[in-house]
Order: structure tokens, then sequence, then C-alpha cells
């Protein structure tokens, strides 16, 4: 039985100090083995290296001429040439060696060959020109790099040159990475079954690992029992130079890793002041220093940044650069517990040259958006969060150049975004897309508040039954934005292939016993619903289900076929992907507001270009559902 | 025969947009290929990634405690807890799918069990509350990543995540690197003749292109022969992606890479306006791109970075980052060619915070002093050359923290300063040093114009006798200086081992027939052979070879060595190195001269640690020669 014991919150900094110390106190260190000059790009030098030769090793001619003593020639000028007989030099070519009693090398378009071999000279030479002397680039004994050294390409050439073809370098340490879980499957597993959790923590690390000169081992997925635990930990740290246990960190009823740890090593720290990753255990196992993490991999990717990176050096003497960081404008208020220091990721954009940074929602067990995010911004433990247009330090997680040239969209989803993205980048356009689904009122907001150039809409207004227009003369009095026209979409219900609960309408939703999944407030199609529930007299507390949220139309398709839900109000395009039956509804305008100022950018022209184009027609013709009349035209709001 | 033609100056921009453009023209393109998922990290996306699947793929509980339908829980509140029978909940754990009939999860903390498996709630649940609903990260359908996006770890985590186990990536493309040359023998020969240049371009050229996401094949030296040059780049196209010829590029009477190219495929332009690195040749055959570099390590390197770099997208489809740039002040003026773009490389320090460059010197051969630049600065075609003091736009090969962190030291040469910066690096310090032999003058030059923290110096005041300090009242007469006291060193004359031409003293250079390499301008060896000389009224004159400079100590142990020349004047531990006899002539003191305001850096401070540790008199008797009175004491300059 796990005896039930509280989680430490020691702040960060203080975790990270203990932990290494810790680890110095019990011997771990790095390994050395000697390894070929040739295949060493990126290895760090255990030693200092001095050059075994000189390079040149010899003096050698660095043109193509004569070589000679200089003293011969001295006088020479335009109007008193010296004619030398041909003992008195020797012909030589770039890179051979300066024959003996010569100290200079006249180049070949210098000399006027004169009869019988000799040469006349209008100038006179110095001493040691055009030769490459003996140790030029370096001399044998002279250190050319100092111990912990990072091989780049040049000092590659530097070792070579300098006659060192192997040398001693620090071993690239082996982490094994052990995934524990009852209910934990292969991460790539062909078929998955309800309760299967796959497991893809071991390959986010794994390629973490590497990317910072570490290389990893998995081992088998561990069920949730301390023995076997226990043995697998003991196992890896005898094979590997760190260990690193994923999930069951925590001190829960199936928590075992903590309890392993200590009965296979020393515990060193359970629990810090982080969030998410809270329940890391930190220890050792000997001389190996043993990492517990937790499961959800937004945790788990914190944790391994956060404190295992800081004590990663010990292992392969690497000084891992500060990522970029970058001061943007928050776009939204964050709030934050007190208890801990805080990771929030954000998208990051440029509107009007200035950096935004629009806080990204989703539990830590998102990895998608995870991957999707600009950078992470931290509040302080002893904050309680981050105020609306604070400036916040971001960690830049992409490329700075890669978020300069994006335009950022913020508004309803519709699968023709990611599609325009690809249209830009297949194109070989620099501009890409940031998007985040907020829904159309999220998106005029975000518009209005300058933290986004475009977003996609569909506001139905409910008393001319009239799409767009009008939503954004409420919004837009005094002007400020363009709207273009989109596409047309069919919205309808999506239910399970053959329809078996015979739903044909909102009224069967609300008087039928079925479930319904609907989309998060200011949601265009949230809004249609509403619309054509008042129209027909309903209410929505009459449609079980109307209170659950999904952020896309994939999603609650995604529910449906899942028959976690019966039905959903969505588009056609996303019924086709998850061959749900279609009931059509209602057709809709589908639109761009574009802020005033974006309209001139030269991204947002370049999105308009990708709008505009044969190859998006032929995405949407693909897609189905959608109609394109007028796309791409200014529509006067008047 | 190789016909005689001019190379063109073609400036840099517009070649490389011609070569880019005849490559499309020529339909150079990319391969795809089917890569598993969990090995992909930093490959590019082909095309568009979607999600297979949903993840989660179910309903999930999020918390251990029990399932249930949350409208059976509505009212329930401290005064009035409701009551569930067993057959109204279902118990769950975290990660296991949703029963039927039920949309939410209660926590197991706040739950109380009674008697018959009843349970007592004291507050209402929300409906889906702590359930993973199917989706949430991301739905079937979706687009993960747009085509040519580099996969990072958490790339990877969401391609598994959305069950992409392998998707279609851009082909590594595989680059043939074709060494040419009469001279050249491989770059990890064990024995060299003079005469033979080691070649280990290739070995650079191939990191270069693994840090841009390409792979290459290095071919066997060709000699220089048209028609074997030419088959060989016709078999490299054939097996390769792209084909690379080292040597032989300029349009002398052993350059055949243009008209091996003409004859294989097509030549696109012969010449850039870039210095070093004007030789480059661009073609093509068939669809495969086609580079000849020059043979000198530098300027292949610039070639390879300003101009192949620039057209590699063609076949990885990667979008490369500008290096970061980095303004600084020029320590020393720069002449330069109307003719070219010139590349100069410098090192940087912070002095008093402000980023100073200070150009190297050193011809396209140095791949080493290469290794050690901080950076590169340009000057651009039409101009002469950039003022001391004026600021340059420096593009950094060194991490910005790595220049931040060092010590700039210019003076006098001995390895000792080598030794210092690897005890730094050892005991884990993040102070490095960048260091400059400049001689002794050059070294107080360098304090008093603030280009540098410190130096060595060791200047004979040729009136007392006395070492340094009278030399620093003079050139700092209102202070500005602290002189620490360093090493004793003793100077001598090293002759072959045996001492074959019998040589005792300088007075046997003057008389015999031999030569002398001598140490450069402003050097404190050349000063103190001077004030030898003068002391035997011996002139300059008399030795031959009195204006051959070299560098450093070993540089000239190096040439005495390789009996380039008979005898040279420097200290024991190079002598040493080269095992040649030593005749002693003169004990020398070699101080540290450091700047006032350097002197309280931390940075420096670290530097006086190491100079005062233990670890460094060890090494200093390895060395040999030196003794170490007074070590690290301030001398007082009176």
């Amino acid at each position: 039985m796990n005896k039930y014991e509280y989680l430490k919150n020691t702040p960060l900094a203080e975790a990270v100090n203990i932990y290494k110390e810790a680890l110095k106190s019990a011997g771990v260190t790095y390994n050395i083995e000697t390894i070929k000059t040739t295949s060493a790009l990126n290895r760090m030098t255990a030693k200092a290296v001095y050059a075994k030769r000189c390079s040149p090793h010899y003096c050698a001619s660095a043109m193509d001429g004569v070589a000679l003593k200089a003293e011969e020639t001295f006088g020479a000028s335009e109007s008193s040439p010296v004619k030398l007989n041909k003992n008195s030099y020797i012909s030589i070519d770039t890179g051979d060696p300066m024959p003996e009693n010569t100290d200079c090398v006249v180049m070949i378009e210098d000399i006027i060959e004169e009869e019988n071999g000799k040469i006349k000279l209008y100038s006179a030479a110095v001493p040691w020109q055009n030769v490459r002397k003996i140790g030029e680039d370096i001399s044998m004994g002279d250190m050319i790099a100092p111990s912990f050294t990072t091989v780049t390409p040049s000092l590659i050439g530097a070792f070579l040159a300098g006659g060192v073809y192997s040398f001693e370098a620090v071993t690239i340490p082996k982490i094994a990475i052990i995934p524990t879980g009852d209910e934990i499957v292969k991460g790539d597993s062909e078929s998955l079954n309800d309760g299967d959790v796959p497991e893809f923590n071991s390959a986010i690390f794994s390629a973490m690992l590497s990317e910072w000169g570490a290389k990893s081992e998995v081992f088998p997925v561990v069920k949730d029992e301390l023995g076997l635990i226990k043995n697998a930990i003991i196992k890896a740290s005898k094979e590997c130079d760190a260990v690193i246990v994923i999930a069951g960190s925590s001190a829960g009823r199936d928590d075992y890793t903590a309890n392993a740890l200590k009965s296979a090593g020393a515990l060193i720290l359970h629990g810090v002041a982080i969030k998410p990753g809270k329940p890391a255990v930190l220890g050792s196992i000997g001389k190996v220093p043993f990492l517990g993490v937790p499961g959800y991999p937004i945790s788990g990717i914190i944790v391994m940044e956060e404190i295992f990176k800081y004590i990663l050096p010990l292992l392969t003497k690497r000084v891992y650069e500060k990522p970029l960081e970058f001061e943007a404008k928050l776009a939204r208020q964050t709030v934050s517990s007190l208890k801990y220091k805080e990771y929030i990721r954000c998208r990051i954009g440029f509107i009007d040259k200035e950096a935004v940074a629009v806080p990204m929602e989703g539990a830590a067990g998102v990895v998608t958006r995870f991957a999707k995010a600009s950078g992470i911004f931290t509040v302080p433990q002893d904050s309680e969060g981050k105020r609306r247009g604070e400036s916040v330090n971001v960690r830049l997680l992409k490329p700075l150049s890669e978020l300069e040239n994006s335009v950022l969209v913020v508004g309803s989803h519709d699968p023709l975004i990611d599609e325009i993205d690809d249209i830009l980048k297949r194109g070989g356009s620099k501009t890409g897309i940031s998007s985040n689904h907020a829904g159309s009122m999220g998106g005029i907001m975000a518009i209005k508040n300058h933290e986004a150039h475009l977003g996609g809409i569909h506001l139905l207004d409910t008393k001319s039954g009239e799409y767009n227009k009008s939503c954004i003369k409420t919004y837009f009095p005094n002007g400020g934005a363009v709207l273009i026209r989109g596409v047309g979409r069919t919205q309808g219900l999506m239910v399970e292939k053959g329809n078996p609960k015979n739903i044909k309408d909102l009224k069967d939703i609300a008087e039928k016993e079925v479930s319904y999944v609907n989309r998060q407030r200011g949601s265009g199609t949230r809004i249609l619903l509403d619309f054509l529930l008042d129209k027909q007299n309903l209410s929505s507390a009459d449609i079980y289900g109307y209170t659950r949220e999904e952020y896309t139309h994939t999603a609650v398709a995604a529910a449906v076929a899942a028959k976690s839900a019966s039905v959903g109000l969505g588009i056609l395009s996303a019924a086709k992907i998850y061959d749900l039956d279609f009931i059509e509804l209602y057709s809709e305008q589908y639109d761009f507001l574009i802020s005033e100022k974006a309209f001139e950018d030269e991204r947002v022209k370049d999105f308009l270009n990708a709008l505009n184009s044969n190859e998006f027609i032929e995405r949407l013709t693909i897609l189905d559902g959608y109609t394109f009349e007028s796309l791409g035209e200014i529509i006067e709001i008047g």
C-alpha cells in the first residue's frame, strides 16, 4: 500500500540548487571517450587540445612563380631591371616546398623570360614574400581549444590542420526513459481501445535530450506496481547515466515513483512550486541522477526544461544558451496562483510593429496546442497574474522571423484557414498564419483591441437575417475595419451515420432523449443555434448538452462520431471527415474581418492573394460544402 | 591545355540571384520520402500533416473519483447534501473512459462514503467537469502542421497524439564533395612530406552541410587533370543532389574546375566580387547544382556560407535564420578594396560594457585563427574600408554569452595564457579568454586605447635594465593601469638539436653563415634582441633573416626545427616542445598590465584567481623555464 504523503512546494530556483548540489555531492560526473575529429561536430572537448604538428608543416610557396633569394634582386627597378641566371632561381608552383637557399617567391606575372633560361625582374623582392611559412596558421604545441569547447565546423578544420585526428571528448550521456502506468500503451500503437492512453512523452523527451546533446533509451512501459517500478529503476541506473520515470510522480493512490526511488536510491526533493509540473521527483541512485516527471506532456516538458536541463551539464559539460526572450504586450489578463511560478503559453504577433502576446487556453495535456505556441512567459510565484496591456518577457519557441512574418488570425474556426497557411508555405511565401479559435465575437473583439490582423466571422443579425455587415456596423461605428467576402457554408445537424435516432430538426433534439454537443459562447455557430431555437420557440433548457462546449467543428463531429453525443450543429466539411450524416439547416456567410491598418500590411496582402488563388478554390471543392461567389471582394458596410 | 580566361567580378547579391534563378529554371528541386515520426526531429514536412485520430480518442476521466450524471447532483449544498445510490455512480480512475449515461466526474476527495455503497455530495457537479473530452487536444482531420514545417520535440508529440506515426518529409539531400589537386593528400594522413597539402576542407564543409540539414559524401581526391575532374563531376552528379569541387576554381594554369564543368554541364557564372572567395564557379549538371570553391579554407567557408547556403533551400526547403548580428566599435581601421565586398574576421570583447571589435590578421589559409574568431563583419564593395571607432555590424560566430564573459587579452604571447583559459574552463568558470598576439607594445597600446582588458608584457628599459615598470611610467604617466607580477622567463637562442652550427652567442649569428628568424616589431623578444645586439656592438644588418617575422615563440621554434632557419630567440618552453637545444641569454620578467577599470571587473578577477592557483604553478612547472616569485602581486609603479 502506498502511504500518502503531501508534496513539498519548494520554489524552483531553490529546488534546482538543492538538486544540483546533492548530485554533485553524490559524485555525478561526465565520462570521457576518444573520438575521431571528422565525426566530432558539436561534441565537447574533455581536455585542452594542442596542435601535434605545424600548419603548414613546411615553408611553401603561396604563388606560381620562381623561388629565389631576395637579396639577389635588391636594387631592381623599372629603369634598371635585374637579370638572373637559371641557377639563381627555381620554378615553383603554389604549395611546393621552398627550395634550400631561397627565401621568397616572385609571381609568374612579374617575370620576363629571356634567352638561355635567364629572367628579368623590374622590381626588388622582399624576403619571405609569397611564402606560407611553417606554422603560419598554428605551431606544434599551441593550444587549439581549451577543455569543454564545442566543436564547430571550422574547429574540425583547425584540429585536422594541427594534426589532431582524434581527441578526448565528453561522452554523450545516455538517459533512461521509463514510461509507467496501467493504462499506458505504446505511442505508435495502430489500434487504440477506449481507456488506452498512448505514450508519446518518451518521444518528446528523447527529442529534447537529443537537442541538448544527450541520447536516450526508452524502456518498456512498466505497470503501476511498486516492485516493478523499483526494479526498472535499478536496471536503468546500471545501464544509463541518468534515469527519468514518466508519470506516477505525484502522491496519489497509484503514484509509486517517489517510493520506488526511495527504496532504490535517495529522494532529494518531491514537489516544486511550478505550474504545470509541481509533482516532480528529484533524486539519485548512487552516482546516477533521477527525475520523476508528471504524466501530462506539458507538465513533463516544463519539468525537463526547467529542472533537468539545469543538472544535465554535470553529464554533458555543455553551456546551454538562454533561449531568446522577447518583450510583448499582453493581449488578455491572466490569473495566476500565489502558490506557484506559472508557465503560460502564448501566441505572438506583430500588430502595427508592436509585439502582442495572446495567452493560450488548454490544460497540461494538450501537446498539439503547445507545439503551435510561439512562446512561454512566466508569472512569478508571488504574483496573482498579469494585467492586460502589461509587458511580459516571452521565451520564444519559434524563430523570431517566423513570428514577424505571421498573420495573426483570431476568430471563428474553419479548416480553410489552415489550408491558406499551407498554400502560402507551398508557394514559397515567407508569410505564415498563427490562428486562434476564439469564435466570431472573439475575432471582432481582438481586431477592435488591435490584438489580431484579421479573423473569420459568421455573425447573423437575428433581426435582419443578414450576415456580418450589420454586426460590423455595430462594433465599428466609426470604421477601422474592412470586410472581405469569404465563402458560403452550409450549417447543419451532424448525426451518426444512418441517423439511428431519426433526428430531422432542432425540435427533435428538444423532444427526443438525445444529447447535444454545443460550441463555445461567442461562436457564430452557437449564435445561429440560439436564433434557430428562438424561431421555433424552443428553449436552450430543453436541449440536454447545451452547456457542453467545444471549440471547433471537428471537435463537435468527433464527439458525435464517438457517440459521446448524439448530435451537434456544424459545417458539412467536418461531418464528411467523420463520415456522419448531415441535415442541412441554414446557409451562412463566412467572411474575413480585417483591421484597416492591417489591410495595407504585406503579410495580409499575401493572405488575400492565397484566398484569391485557384489552388484555394480547388481545396475548398475537395473539402466540400462551400460556395465562393464574390470571393475576396471588399464588402461595402455603408 | 587550359585556356586562360579572366574571371567575372559579379556583385554577390546579383550572383546569388542569377545562380538561384538558373537552378530553378534547370528544374532543381527537393525529393520526398516517408519517415517515422519518432525519428523525425529537425526534419521538414513535405506536405501538410493532418490528424488521423482525435486526441484523446475517447472521453476520459481527468481525476480519480466517481462518474455520474451531473443533473442528479443539482441542488446539493453544505446544508442539504445529495445522497446517491450505488447504481447512480461508477468508480473511475484517471484515464478511464466515461461510462455511458454519465457526463461528469466528482473527485474522490469530495465524496463522503456511506453504508450500502451510498455516497453523499455537499456540492453540485457541473456537466463535463473533470472530463477530458474526445478531441480536446486535436480532432481527426485537423491540420497539425502545414508543408515545410521543421519538426520540433513537441511537434513529434503532436503528430503521435494525432495518430501520425509516419509522414512525408523532405529527403535530406546528399552533397558530393570532390577535393582536387596534385599536391593534395587526405587530411588525416599520418605522415606528411614537404609539398603534401593535407585536405581538410571537405571535413569543414561536411560539418557545415550537416548544420544546414544536408549530408555529404566526400569523394576521393582527384588529380589536376581536366578529364579526371570531368569524369568525377559526372559520376557525382548521378549519385548526389549537388556537387561541390574544391580547388582549381580560379583561371590559372592548373585550374580545371570551370572547364570540366563546361564539358559536363552548364557554367552559370565564374567569379564573384567577394574577398576572400572571388574565384567561385557556379553552375549545374542537369538538375544538379554545381559549385566550385577556392582551395583556401577561409575562401571556401565564405563561398559556402554566402553563396551555397542561399541555393540550398531548393533542396532542403529550410529557412535559414539570419545569424545574430551585433554592433561593435572597430578598434583598428581596416583598408579594403573597392573591387570586392570584403569579409573581415574579428574578436569581440566587452570593454566598459561597450562591444569592441578587433580585426584579425591572417591570410585565407589560416583556419585555426578563423575558428577562434568571434565574428565577421563586411566592408561593402564600394567602400575603401572602415575607420577606427566606426561601428560595424558583426555576424557572430560564437554565442553572445561567451563573448560577454571573455577577458580580452592583447599583448605578448606566452602559452601560459592559454593554460589560464583552460584552468578557468576546468574550474567551471563562465569566464574565458580571447587573446590576440600583438607583442608587448601592442598590448600597451590596446590597453591605453581601451581595446583590451589586459595583456602580457616583457619590455626592457634598455637604459635602466629594468622590466616593464619604467615603460608603464612612460605610457601611463597619469596612471590608468595596474601592473601585476607575472613570471620570470629565460630567453635564449633556440638551435637545432646538437647545435650543429655551434652557435654560442649572438656574435656567432652575425659572423657565421646562418639564418635567423626574428619576432614581429613591437614584441618584447625583438626589443631584447636589439638591446643585446647593441650591447655587443652588433648591427641588425649583420643578421641574415632579421626581417623574417614570426608572431609566437612556437612559430620561431618551428622554423628552426624545420631547418627553415638556423636560430631564433625565444623562451625555453617553446624550445622544449620542438626538442631544440637552448642557449640561455637573459632572464626577463613577463608581467600583466591591466587597465585600471578592468581591474575591478569580475572576469579579470577570475583571471587573477586562476593566475594565483596551485594548478597554474603545476602547469608552469611542466612547461618549464619559469620562475614565479611574488606571482600575482601588484607592482608599485611609483
